[in-house]
């Protein structure tokens, strides 16, 4: 899993039905090249400036009730910022 | 997910038939390096210059209706460009 | 999915018996770092120097007859390369 | 698989449920880029300093009793520091 | 997939019983960048110095008995290094 800071979110109108229910939001990596800006799906309540663990991939599906197109998903909201 | 710019579009004549129907779009990454610019398969009409949302790997046929040689797919396109 | 230019393939006498039937084919990316040489299965006759849309991970299964252990598959051979 | 060294740990309170009971490591890559730390699931007892063994992405389920959204999994201790 | 050069192997005596009987070799990538050495999974009895054909994620699966942590796989040896 990467760990990541919320920086925002997106918006997106037209969309793939499964994503409704969903907020979109813009990632920074907390390690590594923080310019690698990604967006990862959120339902536990994540807000700006929080450090968020993130699932990628297939295993994504694991938390979910339906199949639905999401690559990254926020599994846990960290208690305290790791040493960088 | 990723965000990307749509840059434009690929022909491809010879290709495996479960493809058909898909448009091919050029997808610049919004975030991170412009040069590594990679194809997404789309059905949602994202045009030249737009920003979309893409999701890649195994989640992806879980907007399909039938398993499809895809490992990129347009599933939103974004209102508004986010700030880089 | 990738771009790629087919620079030619390998042979493997010792190899899983699920792949015997596909070529080989040693793959330059056609954007982004052009020393990124990888391996991808082939079965729609991409000869060298042709530019090929590559599908890698899990989707490639949807092409295939049955299970194998292959990560990156040409699906399709692009009709004109595209602007760099 | 990756080999990583184990930096310490992190705590979430407000996460999936399906993480309980397993603890998060913080993993530097052994090899490659040290930056690049990642979060991977422990559930052999490994021990700050030691390198493990790190399965990713789909086949980390291989290792679990169900499905759960958990990308990088420690499948082993390594007995002694491999040459870098 | 990925060709890479065998550097050696690791031991690993607390490991998960499923990669019981599997060597875990060290894999210097055979393009691209040579400091990022992973762990590929062999059965076939790739010596030390040998090129081989290393397929990763989910594909790894279809050649083995049962789903196994194991997400890079020895599938094949290559009788003549390619040119670089």
């Amino acid at each position: 899993m990467k760990l990541g800071t919320v920086k925002g979110s997106i918006v997106s109108t037209r969309k793939c039905s499964k994503l409704v229910g969903y907020k979109l939001l813009l990632i920074e990596p907390y390690y590594g090249d923080s310019k690698e800006i990604f967006v990862a799906a959120d339902r536990l309540g994540a807000g700006e400036g929080e450090i968020v663990l993130i699932t990628t991939d297939y295993s994504v599906q694991a938390s979910l009730e339906q199949e639905t197109p999401i690559d990254a998903l926020v599994v846990g909201i960290v208690d305290h910022p790791p040493v960088k």
